[in-house]
């Protein structure tokens, strides 16, 4: 039932170039080379394609309301210049796609709004924070302003915005009649709804932790509480800071964020404050089972003290009285051991034995030891 | 006197279907068929009825000024959305309806308000916090408006809105006099009442637990403090928000929330503060408790220790001189053992040993441990 | 020096009816039969009386500035009522005014201002934080004004009032030249400044407390320990919301209270502000108290595990050798035993032991244990 | 190099009567006579006297833009009294001026600033904080103005105001050229500048104690680590109120604080922010080190367990072999004990212990114990 | 893999002289004489010297955009005043350059900004937080205004600022061709920048530590997350002030600080907020761990005690056994040790012992010691 493993966190580093050009592209560790999907839709028109080149996109955003380019792979840093330079994104915000360690943000760089969250994945007791970059804007040439687009980075493949994409494709629900800032919330909304499967799955592991720490202490027991806290905390590293990033994006005022979606993120910041609050008492949760864990450790060495207290307080005297009946004086002098010499001697010390064992296990009795 | 269970806690589990259209309605798994009840009132008239089609409410929404809808279970997403489409609940208040696991909040969706809150129970130790969410709104026609109505969602029968229904009836208090807003008011302050009681059986116990490790440390007690604690943080997850959320409904602003109802709601928030305050002091307790267990358990751990130490101390030399005179030398070559061939040999080692006893016995004296 | 008892808090509870009418009023269990007496008074004029039905009131709020009413015990409801009645309070005050697990607070209701507050006292160690109602308000008939009056409720008799009375009788500073407002916060004042006392009994025992466990750890003192932390967390209880309902009474705007009173209740909130402080620190000193206790604990269970251990260590080994030589091995066989057959066997085994002894001790010499 | 004391910590006790009039003064227990000192000063001229009565100060007011009367000794509350009457302070800011346990403040009162900090000192391990009183105003008779003054009241002789004075009197810096607002912001940074060796020396000892901890636990450092956790608890007690109330002080507006006062007032707030930030860490470092010290408690626990049971694992079983063939079966009958009767029995069995004894050594070195 | 050695924090002290006149300029201890090298640039022209004499500026400042003037090493206190008075800089200013332990800060003097921030280096375990204060200032000579200029103070040798030089001398990015707000933002940036790897390298520690901890408790090992704690504590101090001083500077208003130079300071800002979140996550995996090791140290106890009761409780009632068969009882009187005197008595009493042994493993391995 329990997962046997302790969980453990897929962990991301920032490579620094101490005192660099800000703005200086420097592709993660182990990224990948890139992979561009792109999706371009009006109410009655679907286009759908893998593109190599960024610059194909033109076309599209002048004959689309909305252009989703999905980009897969971070390991080409000149690609990742080129779009920003055909979109117009800013040097320091793509700088930020490629430090894969940020923290959930929402920016606004001129016309574009520039979105970071984290997909929360956990397979087999691995969780894996994912790290996408969403960019919100319209393309401009001059004064002519052409459609909207969204921009999407992620680390790696395999997402959980298919259900988006099957969406688009089928024009259900509303949002192939709206604009790209739909779309940006529905890649948000995808996110933070992968993100409740993992907390509640984490909480079914802290069910199932409680129940067995109630019926007995393990050190084992107590290594996985310890790694769920560290998921626990990772997960709030990660949403935390969504919740006022997405209350960010609310206050902004501009042409992209349009008054009927408002509610529709509003939705969504209540969900992520709904889960930062899960994560939250289920810290708790498992910092309570920490002490109930302590709690009844320290009993379990109680137990085994006893016994070896009760064992040995009832032996170690008896044990005494028969080493003094061992001993050699020699009994034919004055006063040398004469009970060795008594009739029924042996079942008198027997007798003191006896009532030396149930005195003592009276005793245990009565401080209810025993 | 005290429950001898540790307590339960009824779990709640969102069903997401990821990147699902936002508005989606899935019932909550075990949702059972829902039951509507309807009350129409003015304050000359009374219509109870239990019905079967959400259309029948219309004729009573344009000649009474109050419509009460109570629907018990969320089994039936159809139902749900023909009431949403007949009175303008908006889809993803729908949606958060059956997401039974949602915190507590007010939001205004255009005209209506729509809030969540929790309805506490705990029977045999099993603490329920049953989601009821709450509609309020008016029904208009073009540019005619009828009656108010309040539609209230429960899980599951059994609530304790019975006394209200009751003062409907019976037109006691002011209920009959007033509007919709005051009814939303009376449903919110008697589940907030509701609470009372809960949480006090759980001061109850805390102080009984309290006695009892004042008295003595026993494990099965620290697994009901912490079952306690659970409970708690489950209580303060539920009431905390709802603090904020009545504070939000006060700020409100609309015709729906009349003057002379604030009165009334503020004393709702204060209640609610109240309930928070007393979780929290208790909470505290319970950890002050757990402290105080774990100092209790050390301490019979010492005395378990100190009973071993002493019992030790004096039979272990006692043991060893015994068993140094049980030793085969033979007494009849120069040295060896002459004590055993002495008269009175066997008294003076007595002596010896009787000395040692005390002189240990004083030692522990001293030491404060006997 | 130090009270032996562990300190006693004496509970309220809330009597509820869940889904009652709001403003029903149910005298809280153990209510005792109320005691009305009026103090009116004016620059010139003082009129004290015992009065047994509140319309005797009426004459004078006619002819006196301030009438303060007393009401000692809330056991009588329908007299709640009339004085209700008479003096226009609301439903929903007097229903707190019951409620005697009521948090502190200041609330106005129309032309009246409602204040909660808690008198403490300890007397042998039981805690006690009676709640005392405060209304101040102005009697008006139609567009006539009144005098202004003072009620006060209390649970109990025996109160920190009398100083008041006496500087009302004897026309000692003020009060006597001044309003209602005044008197009221005359009688916070007397409650604030009743809470010293408490609270540096507690800092005393606290200040005992640690030297006693900076002296000897001892499972009493680790309840007593437990003790004050509960009283402080009650005492916290009592006084944070007090904080803030003294601040929110300032910034309320009415003819009620008057410019000059303000500093002086500016200077009340203060004393508060310093009472909270030294309960929180209080507080931390107590979970310091605690810490250092386990820390004592757990020294004392190290030291008697040394004595075992030493004990042990020397004294097994010891133990071995006596009884390897007390083996009934043949000694007239070949290589059985040829040491009992030595010249001085016996004095090289003893040598050989004490060698191993004095090796024991110098190994935990070494070690720092002896 | 380690101060051996546990260190101590001066305690200030209220006097209250319970009801008394706001205002009324109140000596602290153990206050001495007052000693007053008088200053005046201006850009030219200085007179510096003792006196003895405060009418004394009348004439200098009129002739000298800065009057520093330094009150040391809070014993004569008449004195008090006139000085109050003369300087127009208000009562209720003398009241405080004799409640030596205040909070730190900084209040207007008309036009007359009231200040009250602490002026913290450390001699052989006993830290004291005294409570220093300020009062700045500016003396008026009608519609003329006179130069200001500046009162200062404290409890004993001895202080950190040497160095100021010794700057008014040898007219270094610009103290001489400006306002009793500068006197009066010299004042409050001496007190802060003074806190700052108390607090460093406190960071030298937790430094010391730090690596004393590392080392080895000892009883002897929890408790001096529990002293240092009550200075660090007292010092913030002390200085964070301190930090609020130059912040209010600084919003304050009136003819008293002048402009280029300021930044010297702001850099003053700076210092009391950087010493409540190094006691919050050090506070900090003293949980740490408490968490430390239980933690090579329990280590060490673990050496001398496993000593013993190792020494016990070993030993027993021997002892128990010794003690089997010591029984006194007559092994002339068949079957009891014949190994006794084998030639080279003797070595058999100490062969055979060697190897029981060899295997608990290899067991507890494959468990790392040894 | 893992360093051996409990990290080290370079401390620094203040030197205080107590009621000094502010401004009073007093180098700190161990201070080095210091080195003063200059940068002069425009768009197309750079100058780079090691000057001994602050007035060599002077022409620089009349034709340069933007002078930079690096001082390494603060011994010498005449210095400092000769470049406060050339540049104007505030004595305040000067007073918090040489108090090398202030908390980070951004203030503005005039028309200089005054920042003050740490940069960390972190070899062979000693963390070193060295304060580095910049001014930012425009030299004005009565009405006209010259360049701007950068003064950076530094404690010792060894900086992040190379690369900054690099991008100077090279004019590589926009530093060449905007003002002295960019470069003071360029080097706040390198010193953030230099932080990163600092605190990965913790980071990495403690992921080390868990893995160990994970695997087995050990004293060094709790003495290292110790050492951990006391890092993140100090990194902490000196982060999370410059986050609130770097929000500070961005609302200020200016000529200095210029609009597109904002953006980079807001990303700068981000950085330090990320590096304070990584730093409070990272202590709340220390305290973890702490809880964790400890955990495992009762674990080991328990171990420990557990062979020690098995071998006690099977071995000290087989050895009482056999202490009783080697009591001298004269075994030819009646009722004496009749056993002895058995066939097979020897043989039986083995069997007895076999049992006792066999029942209680069988009663260790129910109860799953074994």
């Amino acid at each position: 039932m329990l997962k046997p493993r302790i969980p453990k966190i897929v962990r991301r580093k920032r490579k620094v170039t101490v005192g660099a050009v800000p703005g200086t592209l420097v592709a993660p560790a182990e990224a990948r080379p890139p992979v561009m999907r792109m999706i371009a839709y009006g109410e009655q028109d679907l286009v759908e394609n893998e593109i190599s080149d960024p610059s194909e996109l033109l076309p599209y955003l002048k004959t689309h309301p909305v252009v989703w380019l999905d980009v897969v792979g971070l390991g080409d840093t000149e690609l990742l210049t080129t779009i920003g330079e055909i979109l117009g994104l800013h040097r320091l915000a793509l700088e930020d796609v490629l430090n894969t360690n940020h923290r959930s943000k929402v920016e606004q760089f001129g016309d574009v709004d520039f979105l970071i969250a984290r997909m929360a994945s956990r397979e087999a007791g691995l969780l894996d924070l994912e790290q996408v970059s969403l960019f919100l804007g319209r393309k401009t040439e001059g004064e002519t302003k052409y459609g909207g687009f969204v921009v999407s980075f992620q680390e790696r493949a395999g997402d959980c915005f298919e259900p988006v994409r099957e969406r688009i494709r089928e024009a259900r629900g509303r949002i192939r009649r709206v604009g790209p800032d739909y779309l940006a919330y529905a890649l948000l909304d995808a996110m933070v709804d992968a993100a409740y499967p993992v907390v509640e799955e984490i909480g079914d592991e802290l069910e199932v932790l409680d129940a067995l720490i109630l019926e007995e202490a393990d050190p084992e027991l107590a290594n996985r509480v310890h790694g769920v806290k560290r998921e626990l905390l990772t997960l709030r590293r990660a949403l935390w800071p969504l919740r006022e990033a997405i209350h960010t994006w609310l206050r902004e005022e501009g042409e992209l964020l349009q008054e009927d979606t408002i509610p529709y993120i509003r939705d969504c910041a209540d969900h992520v404050v709904q889960l930062v609050d899960y994560v939250e008492s289920n810290r708790e949760l498992c910092n309570a089972l920490s002490d109930l864990h302590d709690s009844r450790m320290n009993n379990r060495l109680n137990e085994v003290m006893k016994v070896l207290t009760i064992m040995s307080s009832i032996f170690i005297p008896l044990g005494f009285l028969a080493g003094l009946y061992g001993m050699n004086f020699n009994p034919e002098l004055d006063g040398n051991m004469p009970e060795t010499q008594w009739r029924f001697g042996y079942v008198y010390v027997l007798a003191l034995m006896a009532t030396i064992a149930v005195g003592m296990v009276a005793y245990f009795r009565r401080k209810k030891w025993i």
